[in-house]
């Protein structure tokens, strides 16, 4: 009976440990065969079938050989794994049945059998886009919520920086903010993205930064009066320059440094002595901290999308064979909002 | 009446903008005639005889022409200004009367006169040595207590390192943090300080980072399980370091960073992306944004000073002619515990 059931199943392999930029051939597809049940006396555990999966700069981080992290790495010749949303085909157990929906983490193939299921979300609201529990409705959007609401604290009418402002936590920042009644700047890698920006998510400016062969004088630019709240995604020079910007008893969120991860040595960044001179409060932050608060952020989140106050934009790639490609363009600014992989569609 | 009076008054000039390593030549001793008596019509003000002036790392920064800081540079060809203990020669000022005594903002010559009295506080209690208003008693004090309590965020039985830990702020950081309850280890520049640490002021451990050529192996050592509080007063390359052994959640005060101060181009710190994987909170913060807490800080230390809780070392350099010497000597270390310059004993 098992035997009949089996089907192929494609996965996205890590072929080895990663130094510098990653390239697609670091990973490869396989296709291997699985069940469409659990197999016997696997208790506790949920078989599923991915739907989407989620593409973010962190995973970077998992493809080196790491000690001590917050997260482990991948394992070469393994599917590499991360935040995705699935079906469950099979359950052995009590709080998952066959046919719910989840989101949480998975691994890159087409099935998968997730034995450690504390991160799992059962979707309750399915009358938005199920893909969107990759980004607005999952990580991303905690990210963004917990990020500005809890380690920025805003105040109404504050100066806010945003860089990386078009990707998947970047563009909920700034609408946040815009809502919140703050005044909003975003900088981020293209015309296309700067027109996302300032059009579609209504932020105050925007930037290429990549034309800028200064990026005190954009800063200046954008912020004649300073800076009170910058939401750094890409750390390096542009933190660096930001300092420089920033004003008395202003804040730094460091949620992500995505310039840098690619670096066999990271970039020094020179001015920290702002930090004193204008009291500036910086603290990095992990959005696990912050699930407590996911009721909540569902409560406001889940309206805000349905009246259209809040918009998402979504690159997504069609396939696992196109999955490797969709990862390594995070890390050169391919992707216009927030990357995910459509595992299967339907 | 009023030309009777005259007498000399000595005063520490600085004699243009510094760049680099400020040198004795720097400055110069002028010495001109004040009189005795505040001028007619000089209302709202006060003239003091110093007793005591404060040298302190902060004033590198007045030495260069600055914008926008929160402090202004000195004026070339005038005397330089700083923190001291005065007594009051003569007032127009109605809450200062002759013979009162004075610590806050002077200059550093004999007799000031004292046009904005905002930054002077009356010295009640002298029962404890006048000095003390340089240090303990005053910013260095009021520094190392807002920096701990307030910054630093402090638990019982956290791990807590001090750079520059033998200095006017770091001894004190140190010992009100044994007080509390926390394993306390300080880095300095020579075996005396190094000595200090662990014999007079209780430190658990302390190590001369000159003599470290790892000061990755230093911190591992000292703190096998992490730092939870660092407590910064130096910036640059210890900085960096410390980063990488810090522990989750974990806090630094950056109060000063003394090893950048006469670098042209400050050095990069590379290990921020520390701050995110370990959630670190990185707070910059000035001592003029706690003074509302001083009559509770002086409740506190006045009975501890007393009952020989906590012990204060200070380094008295004598008379004016010796201040620049002394004032120099901060940066590179010259100075065991907080650097005074007596003007005139009694």
């Amino acid at each position: 009976m098992a035997e009949e059931e089996a089907v192929e199943n494609k996965q996205v392999i890590l072929k080895h440990y990663v130094s510098g930029f990653p390239k697609e051939s670091d990973m490869e597809i396989r296709t291997t065969k699985t069940q469409l049940k659990l197999p016997e006396g696997c208790l506790g555990a949920i078989l599923v079938k991915n739907l989407y999966l989620s593409c973010d700069p962190y995973m970077r981080n998992r493809m080196r050989k790491m000690e001590g992290s917050y997260i482990e790495s991948f394992t070469p010749g393994s599917p590499i794994g991360g935040y995705g949303v699935a079906e469950v085909l099979d359950s052995t157990h009590p709080n998952f049945n066959k046919g719910d929906l989840v989101w949480g983490r998975t691994t890159w193939e087409d099935r998968s059998i997730i034995t450690s299921t504390e991160s799992l979300a059962k979707i309750q609201h399915t009358d938005v886009p199920l893909s969107y529990y990759t980004g607005i409705l999952g990580m991303a959007g905690m990210t963004a919520y917990a990020g500005f609401f809890e380690v920025c604290s805003p105040k109404k009418g504050e100066r806010v920086f945003i860089s990386a402002a078009s990707g998947a936590v970047g563009q909920l920042v700034g609408q946040f903010a815009k809502l919140f009644g703050c005044y909003v700047v975003g900088s981020a890698g293209s015309k296309e993205k700067v027109d996302l920006l300032k059009n579609k998510f209504g932020f105050d400016n925007a930037f290429n930064y990549k034309e800028e062969t200064d990026l005190n004088a954009a800063l200046k630019r954008y912020f004649p009066d300073g800076i009170d709240i910058y939401f750094d995604n890409v750390g390096g020079k542009m933190l660096d320059a930001v300092l420089l910007h920033m004003t008395f008893h202003s804040r730094i969120a460091a949620c992500g440094m995505i310039s840098q991860y690619n670096l066999e040595q990271p970039e020094g960044v020179c001015n920290l002595m702002c930090l004193i001179a204008k009291r500036i409060r910086m603290e990095g932050f992990l959005v696990f901290d912050y699930y407590h608060l996911y009721p909540q952020f569902l409560e406001m989140i889940i309206p805000q999308i349905k009246e259209g106050k809040i918009t998402y934009v979504e690159d997504i790639a069609e396939g696992l064979e196109n999955a490797p490609r969709a990862l390594i363009g995070l890390f050169s600014g391919c992707n216009i909002g927030k990357q995910v992989v459509a595992v299967t569609r339907g």
